[in-house]
């Protein structure tokens, strides 16, 4: 493993995300400073510590640094992505921390300048919360990251980057193809909870003579606790002796499920927003304390 | 709260549950005795001290008996109910633990002799394993208990019940009606194993180019954390960025969907079984180590 030592690390967009790596290379020492830019969240995290500075604009925040790191919402990456790889110094390693890689890489297809040191980087880490208030230093401790630089990747970039994911903690770093990453990301991060929903939704809409209040409190820690370690069969009995019952929920959750692809279909995202917390609210209605 | 201090308590059904709740009346000192019958497990939940004896036959453990509980698999549970009725003194008090009530009420309905002191109960603890050495001492602290007695269940006996569970550690004891409590069931504990396998039955068939080995172990801890507090439009936004992806998936999820449908209508235990296990393969290896 080389030796990571950075003199300035710029950090694009200081959420949750951003922050926990602006702490955690400042907590390991790992960059000389650690500047962030964000307009609505870098006082609040340079307040918190997880920063030496706060710029103003983004071209003050790469001038001169080392490392990138861009960690803005998913629409905006494109965008930010472009722009830092115009201002800052071609030599700079930057790297965008967004989980979906396929469309990004079709957005900047043929605008990324030759030699760029950029590779992307998908962190599996999760974050709990939102905002700087939501960061931790420890967070991207003992997790995998995924790497998908494409074909015209400087190699040198690939090393550095993976060298500053092991020094910041991480379990391992894989490179993958771009479809395959955006499939993890689909199964494992945003899935759940769509399936998490499929109960959700049948006791949004509970029958004549039952109530959520006398199901409140009563569903254990939340209604997405299925261990992988039960045994299927003695499961599947169970599904069976009350098949009345499961039927009845399975019928809403596929109208659910329907609902989600709909409107996923449609871009809908505040459509889709709206089904989400829906699910949520019931969820957290009929999770027990404990 | 009555003081519980029962002379001989039976347990039909020494498996996980059933044994867990041996020690617990042991472990409280609630009972004089805990004899326990099972042809399978009864021996081993006897070597590791949940029970005080092992009864050869059913009609041997309840034999004087003040309190029956009654752990076995659903399917057996309607006749294991009738016999111990037939069996055990009228005053004793006696109540099974299946977490489905409505086809164990038609089944018995009209053979449960009048004045029996039988009340249904549904403890929500959740047991880790299969039988007796998956058993803990304290699986019934902390978490509530659903009681479905009907209109002939004697009230002394709802009363005597609720003082049990209280005194092993319940959080709380709820009346419910059958077709409630059977809801709650399919919602909490069953659905959520289908939820689960939505996005594990995605991964199960990957595109061309894509193989299941590239991704093992990065999943993080399960394919089922969709913790309900995340922020649903931020969600929504990820899902729509990724919308090609989670559209591949979720189309294999919805004909997942119809699978366990199918099957379940078809009362069809094993083939569910066959799903299921499925799934989880695919979660286990997909999940990561931590």
């Amino acid at each position: 493993v080389t030796e990571v030592a950075l003199g300035r690390a710029a950090l694009i967009g200081t959420g949750a995300l951003g922050a926990s790596l602006g702490a955690a290379l400042r907590s390991r020492g790992l960059a000389r400073a650690v500047v962030g830019h964000d307009p609505a969240a870098a006082a609040r995290a340079l307040e918190l510590g997880h920063l030496d500075r706060a710029a103003a604009s983004l071209a003050e925040a790469v001038a001169g640094a080392e490392l990138v790191l861009i960690a803005v919402p998913p629409p905006a990456v494109a965008e930010v992505l472009l722009e830092v790889l115009d201002r800052a110094d071609p030599a700079a390693l930057v790297t965008d921390l967004t989980s979906v890689k396929g469309p990004l890489l079709a957005e900047v297809e043929g605008a990324v300048p030759a030699g760029a040191a950029w590779v992307p980087s998908h962190p599996l880490c999760r974050t709990d919360g939102l905002g700087p208030d939501a960061a931790r230093a420890d967070l991207p401790v003992g997790w995998p990251v995924v790497l998908t630089p494409g074909p015209d990747s400087v190699p040198g970039a690939i090393e550095r980057l993976r060298d500053l994911w092991r020094a910041l903690g991480a379990s391992e770093v894989r490179q993958l193809d771009p479809v395959a990453n955006d499939l993890l990301a689909a199964a494992t991060r945003q899935l759940p909870h769509v399936g998490a929903g499929l109960a959700a939704a049948a006791l949004d809409r509970l029958p004549a003579g039952v109530s959520l209040l006398d199901l409140e409190g009563l569903g254990g820690p939340s209604l997405s606790a299925a261990p992988p370690g039960l045994d299927a069969s003695a499961l599947a009995a169970h599904l069976v002796a009350n098949r009345e019952a499961v039927a009845w929920c399975l019928e809403r959750s596929a109208a659910w499920l329907e609902d989600v692809r709909e409107r996923l279909a449609a871009g809908d995202a505040s459509g889709l927003a709206e089904l989400l917390a829906g699910a949520q609210r019931v969820r957290r209605r009929v999770a027990g304390r404990r």
